[in-house]
């Protein structure tokens, strides 16, 4: 493949951010932004690994590696602006697949009036995409996982579970469009996160690998227990009928479904709700936080009327409550 | 390999960069810049493509692949921040291996003062390493290609051919240990352009393909012509010496010396000069840049007393002059 006309083909014809300085076409990007703070991570994806042609179409393979940045930088309370787009190419994949791929990721960067400003284009055995997202948060204004108090209210977005079972009709041929959907095109809740930036405090995390090890994350960052209760955590009713014997495992770490776990104060819970309903997020609360004993902060799950420690790969097991 | 144990294991003790506000252990990383404008890059580089076990140890894929990335930065003349990476890892890579990796990119990153603030380690089939770099650089100073003047000198810094000539003698079993650093260690040339913003205008353009592409890169973005002199072209005697029937092409396209391709007002020479002196970089003036009578902007090279035009995969070939 010639490296120089595809990369051409790619290259948008205009750019939106306004603090965009030079983007492609030089050695780097160069940007300004002088009143907020900056935002950036990278995130990869890998033919036979992340995804296969079997399971996502090119345009999907692209939309979903946007969307899994995105889903960092919501997490992180911030709006997007830019991207820098690494694609590894093996043999097997033309140019027109790798336009399509292009395409899936400029549908989310139009929804979110990114700009693409640079990359690298270079073969391979095997696909692999990885973007570096850019975003911008007013200063100060950044959502950690470490900022979790006691007598917060636990929160998820949308409903958790759905990518692992849509992943699960795609390989065994169920025709089911929305699970499906939320496995191939996942909605980073940008809007719900940046809406809360009125707040003075929110912990959240991005839920990639599943709320187990999510909340995990948050508890021994912020040094505080998470409680949560295994009956509030939403989910997709076709997830429980589908997979009856599977679908207490995918929720808790499924993973994939970029939803945002969060705690807030209880006086901002309204709050968040109001956020929700404008952005028309659904969210959930599904537990409380309380005072870490040992500091070493620790997921508890109740269900069933029992109590157990939730360990960051989904298991549980009872432990004796400590004094 | 455990990904969670290995990141732990490769985590910075702490950071440089007093515009960081967050680094690891995140979504993403967070940092802010009022007084200068930011610089951004990605470059990936993948085994058996761009190395291999039998041309580089891990420590040197690490070094080259970081190198690569503040030549970018040099090239905007900007100073290097931070960086992240993201890593794809095959089977046949263990953790000691990508501790060495990580080693020599940190030979580079502590020499420069960088902070690695983030990035994403993946499986896969072939081993990919990809960064993106930041740099910061003094506002509306950052360096481009299209800057040329009629009337300007087109300067290179170091010795060209090198890297393809050293990849040679490992190859082929030549013990040349200057060749074969230039190839696995190659010098990005960050002080030298960082002390060039003294400079009202000064055009830089990295040389990682071959001054036959870049000089083409700076003449087309410029709309003006580069008439190049090979005979003041520098390369190191050993090139010609032990390669003699390859030497030319490769000073014009060996490529991955990573050296810098520039051009600057013929007053402004002499600091230049100056700056070369400070850094310790050998800086050559290789020709002159004439307007283009057609705007397209070529690049013509004398060799041998004849005139022929230069084009970006280092052929050349006879034109009739235009009038």
């Amino acid at each position: 493949m010639d490296e120089f006309s595809f990369i051409k083909s790619i290259q948008p014809t205009g750019y939106r951010q306004s603090s965009l300085i030079k983007g492609i076409n030089d050695d780097a990007a160069v940007f300004r932004q002088t009143s907020q703070d900056i935002v950036t991570s990278v995130d990869t994806m890998v033919e036979e690994v992340h995804f296969s042609k079997k399971t996502m179409t090119p345009y999907h393979v692209g939309y979903r590696a946007l969307a899994a940045n995105l889903s960092d930088l919501a997490a992180m309370g911030s709006t997007p602006a830019f991207y820098l787009v690494s694609l590894v190419v093996p043999k097997g994949w033309n140019k027109e697949e790798l336009s399509e791929l292009y395409r899936g990721m400029q549908e989310l960067s139009d929804k979110y009036q990114m700009d693409l400003i640079g990359g690298d284009t270079v073969s391979g055995k095997e696909l692999c995409v990885s973007i570096t997202v850019f975003g911008y948060v007013i200063k100060r204004m950044a959502r950690y996982r470490n900022s979790a108090l006691a007598g917060d209210i636990v929160f998820a977005t949308g409903t958790l579970g759905d990518a692992r079972a849509g992943l699960e009709c795609i390989l065994t041929g169920q025709d089911e469009p929305f699970l499906m959907g939320r496995h191939r095109m996942p909605s980073p809740r940008v809007h719900f996160a940046e809406k809360l930036t009125v707040l003075e405090r929110v912990t959240l995390n991005d839920v990639s690998d599943g709320i187990a090890n999510e909340s995990n994350e948050i508890a021994e960052a912020s040094a505080v227990d998470l409680h949560l209760d295994f009956e509030k955590v939403p989910y997709s009713p076709s997830v429980a009928t589908l997979f009856p014997d599977k679908y207490e495992e995918w929720i808790l770490s499924g993973g994939e479904d970029f939803e945002l776990l969060g705690t807030v104060s209880e006086k901002d819970w309204s709050k968040v709700q109001e956020i929700a309903k404008q952005t028309n997020t659904v969210v959930t609360p599904i537990g409380v936080v309380k005072e870490s004993v040992d500091q070493e902060g620790r997921v508890y799950m109740v269900k069933n009327g029992e109590k157990s420690i939730l360990n960051k790969s989904g298991y549980t097991h009872l432990q004796e409550e400590r004094d």
